[in-house]
């Protein structure tokens, strides 16, 4: 874990958010970009090392939706940067985490993504990024 | 807004919770502080340039008790580091964000800080903080 990469906030209107957090941060977000087989599009601030990932769900049976559904708007995921996140899942596991899957899965800004899920993790969503080709 | 100070996340047992990130992160919290005014026992783990904080709450009507009641552990609040507290409240109060208290207070580790109203930031409880004499 060398750092948070980024930040996810569950929106339910991208655009209107995308104001609301450069106001906020002081700063436009930098780009956008759908991840269609997980129905979310998503915005990006950067701020220091860290981003602040924006999601809007794209139909109604994304994860994103259902979390709206049941929480509302808010933070939804904390991802940590982690150099090769084949070993850092071994490590995990050993630990006793539990892994949404089993091989890590393409997501948002060139990352190879995995999820712990909140049950192991005192109720926080915890994505593990790795850079690809990073 | 320069950076993602901490991550605030409520837990029911700092010390199992302790044990818990430590393996996550793979490695020990650095220190722990009480907030005795705010009834919350903190505990803080560095990543990269930001800390994770750990909140457990030591009376009834802690702010994180209620927090838990309400919604179980997880992800509580997102702290910015700025320069300048009072400058960056009259610039949020401008720009239309409700601001929790008039002025900044005392918290952990040594920062003035002040809250937004998770209201008027998409559900986001975020945190503004100054290191004192920094």
């Amino acid at each position: 874990m060398r750092k948070i990469e980024h930040l996810g906030i569950a929106v339910r209107d991208l655009k209107a958010a995308n104001e609301l957090f450069a106001k906020l941060l002081g700063k436009a977000h930098y780009k956008e970009e759908g991840v269609e087989r997980e129905g979310v599009r998503t915005s990006f601030f950067q701020v220091g090392e860290t981003k602040v990932e924006l999601l809007e769900a794209t139909r109604p049976d994304s994860p994103i939706a259902k979390f709206l559904d049941k929480r509302g708007e808010g933070i939804h995921h904390i991802a940590f940067d982690v150099a090769d996140i084949y070993a850092e899942m071994e490590r995990l596991k050993g630990e006793g985490f539990e892994i949404l899957h089993e091989t890590p899965k393409k997501g948002a800004d060139n990352k190879l993504i995995v999820f712990l899920h909140p049950r192991s993790t005192n109720g926080v969503l915890v994505e593990l990024c790795q850079e690809i080709g990073g």
